[in-house]
Parts: C-alpha cells; sequence; structure tokens
C-alpha cells in the first residue's frame, strides 16, 4: 500500500489551452495524491464543461480548483516553485530532474509549487523567472514535448517515489518458500522417477549434471508448500497415469 | 541532453478500447525514446483514424504498430514480460516498481515486453499469468486508477531514469528467461501429458485452477532456454520410461 506523502505541492498550470488537458491534469494529480490545481488565465476560462468528463472522477481536484489573473498571485504564498522545461531559455537557473525535484520539495516546509506552461510552447522565459529552479523531464532529443497532463503524471510518480525507496521487487500472496524438507521431498521423488525410467545418461559426469540442473531449477523460484505439493501430483500424474488401460490423447482446455 | 537507454522494450497494449488513447500512447513512447509498439485485440480494430491525432507527431510508432490475434502470439518472441496491474488478482508473482521494472529490463538481453490493459478494467488474471512478474504504479489507494497513457509515461519516464541505478539483486550465469514461445511450448507439452493421464479434476472449475497453478509455477522461475529443453525432457522421461520392461526402484546418486 503506497503511502502518500504529507504537503504535497500546488499545480499550477500557467494559461492552459484545453478543457480535456485540465482534466486530464486533475485525474494524474489525485492519482499521486497531489490535491491542489491553480488555474492562471486558462484559455477558454474557467470553469470548463471539457475538464469533468477527462477527470474521471477527481472532481474534488476540479471544484477546488483556484483561478487567478497573474503567476505572481498564483505564487505569493509560496515558498519555493520550480518550473517544468524542456530548455533553460537562455537564463542562468538551477536545473533539477522530477526525482530531484520532488526530493527537495518533501525536505521543505511551507507551501511548494510546480509549474507547467501552455500546452504549444510551455513555460516562457518571463514564466521561469518566477521560478527557484527549473525541472527537466528527461526524454527523447528528437522528440521531447509532452502532453501536459502525462508531464503532471511523471512529476506526481516522482513525488511518490521521492519519499520512500521500497524495494524493487517483492512477491506477492506468496506465503514464503516451502520448508526445505517439503522441497527435498519433491526433488527426491523426480529423482528416483526419472531414475526409474532411464532417464540418466551413465556417461562419466553426465548424471552429475543433470541432477545439479534438477536441484537448481526446482530451487529456484522458491515455489510455495502449496505449489511443491501441487509439483508432486504432477509428478505423480505423468509417472503413473490414473486410468492405464484407456490412455487418450485429450487436449486439456486452454485458459481463455 | 537526454541519452536514451539502448534495447527498449516492446509496449503490449491489451485489448485498448479507445483509438484516441493508442495516439497518446505512442506519443508517450516515442517521448522516451519506446518506439516498438503491439496490439493485442484493439477493440475498434486497426489502423484507426483516432490515434493519429493524439500522436501529436509520434507517426513512426502508428505506423510500425503490429496486431496481434493473441497475448501469446504478442509475447512469443520475447524473453522477459511485466505486465503492470494494481492489483495482484491472487497470485503468487513477483511484484516491482516502475524503477525496478525497467531496471530489470536494462540488465537483461533479448526482447522484453511492458504490458497494460484495457483501460476500463486494467490486465486480468489470464493475462498476467503470461508474465514473469507484475509492475505496480505507487498511486493514491482511493484513487490508483492511472489514464492508460499516462501509466506508459511513467513506464517511460522509469526506462529513461532506470538507466544508471544497477538492480539491487540480479541473477548470475543466466542468459536470460527464454523466448515466450519455448515456455508455451513447454507448459503444452505438460498440459497435454497430464490430461492424457487423466490428472485434471473434472469438477467444475477444478480444471481451471489447475491449469492455472501450472502456467504460474512454470512462468515465475523465468527459466532459461537450456532449462526449459531439460524440463521438456524430464516431462517427456516421466511420461515414457525409456526402458518399460524393466522398471526398478533405482535411488540415484545425490548431489555432494
Amino acid at each position: 500500500m503506497t503511502t502518500l506523502p504529507p504537503n504535497p505541492p500546488a499545480i499550477i498550470l500557467v494559461r492552459p489551452q484545453l478543457g480535456m488537458n485540465i482534466g486530464a491534469v486533475a485525474r494524474a494529480m489525485l492519482n499521486f495524491g497531489l490535491t491542489e490545481l491553480r488555474l492562471v488565465q486558462p484559455r477558454d476560462g474557467w470553469p470548463n464543461p471539457e475538464a469533468g468528463p477527462s477527470a474521471a472522477g477527481a472532481d474534488s481536484v476540479i471544484e477546488g480548483a483556484r483561478l487567478f489573473d497573474s503567476l505572481a498571485d498564483a505564487i505569493a504564498d509560496c515558498t519555493f516553485t520550480i518550473g517544468t522545461a524542456q530548455t533553460t531559455r537562455d537564463m542562468v537557473r538551477r536545473v533539477t530532474s522530477p526525482a530531484g525535484a520532488t526530493a527537495e520539495m518533501q525536505a521543505l516546509p511551507g507551501k511548494t509549487a510546480l509549474l507547467f506552461g501552455p500546452e504549444r510552447t510551455g513555460l516562457v522565459r518571463d514564466d521561469l523567472l518566477h521560478c527557484h529552479a527549473i525541472c527537466t523531464i528527461p526524454s527523447n532529443p528528437d522528440f521531447g514535448s509532452l502532453n501536459l497532463a502525462q508531464a503532471v503524471a511523471v512529476l506526481g510518480y516522482a513525488w511518490v517515489t521521492a519519499m520512500q525507496s521500497p524495494p524493487p521487487s517483492w512477491m506477492v500472496n506468496h506465503d514464503g518458500p516451502a520448508a526445505q524438507h517439503e522441497l527435498a521431498g519433491l526433488i527426491a521423488a523426480v529423482e528416483t522417477q526419472l531414475a526409474n525410467n532411464g532417464f540418466f545418461n551413465p556417461a562419466p559426469g553426465k548424471t552429475e549434471t543433470a541432477l545439479s540442473m534438477l536441484r537448481n531449477v526446482l530451487t529456484r523460484p522458491g515455489f510455495t508448500g502449496a505449489e511443491v505439493q501441487f509439483l508432486r501430483g504432477v509428478v505423480r500424474s505423468l509417472a503413473e497415469p490414473r486410468n492405464t488401460g484407456s490412455r487418450q490423447l485429450v487436449q486439456p482446455p486452454r485458459p481463455s
């Protein structure tokens, strides 16, 4: 279960063009626990009926959005503002990554803000002059212009993940591997049956190689106790058909 | 200047619904240097005229998209597949984060694939059974359903930024998992033999449960091509003893 970091930044859309995109931004925000939306001079006014459908249920963000006449007003109460941009517009400014920007914001008290520019141009130089730093989303040098809401989603993801570093991979619905003696029972059962069936090559070293491989493929997955029992049943059935008298080539139903 | 990592994964959209979203996915892909799009049973067919506008210039991705009748066909040449999902559908599977998933993919040779499900439901259990691991995007527990293209953007961002950080755990002496069609051959061989041997319980749902468990235990480990071949030999030997006339209970030598 994801724990959302406290004190999230405000998302400020500067001169956004399409209502549909404002709604998509609201959805992306709420996906990552960002709830405070501020709009500076939206092209088609506000409220905008096209925002609702693409918000896809993030109505609270849409309804709570605040409208401002200028960027200066929108950030008046913010202690730290970062503007997203692909380039630095020929200006000396600190540039950071989404991970860096959000980590800084989590380390700061007070209200912070992330700024996003209009769909067509992005933030212009005068907008970026209001920012403490610039955040550049690393992207394809030949195709770097992100959709507005997708850019917000990337920053939202960075916000949620900046906080904690979970283990990069873990197992779900897993009781833990079976006790080693259960696994040993499975391996021994397979070995015995294979030996009975003439599986092992008597050439020097070949049998040992096969036994090592068998142990490896059965040990590495970390099968649960239930899975080990299941596999014992599989091995038993393969070796000892239930109805030996009438073998038929039946194709089993495939999972749909 | 961002350096795009080599050998990017294929993006596989499973039963996508809206052409507009397919286009938005193409744009997000190209933003992060992902160029190979595969579509499994898109609801409205393919090509779809609604994809172009939202691709916003990522025409090469749209034009290069390949259409498949089944997920199995779409991943046949892939050695490592990760499905995106918020929940684990009651199945024992390794779960990783976007950063973890993409780091693993960068460490592997061969073709890898990231799977995304339909807009309304996401990937279902039968889809995830084809995957070696599940990737969960950390998000708001109360509003966790991401827009399809935004989810692709988050994974694309993770792909571009995963480059420098090695996974904290990796596999040694491992050529990477077998191509999916090899694994499918093993699973089918076991299923057929078990069906012939009367393994499956005819009670309602029991056969499906056993088939799911079989697919799960054979997919999750990520067996190499050599291991898959070895296991086919094991299954063949268990089912068809080499010298059926003289079965003896021989205890094989144990590895020291």
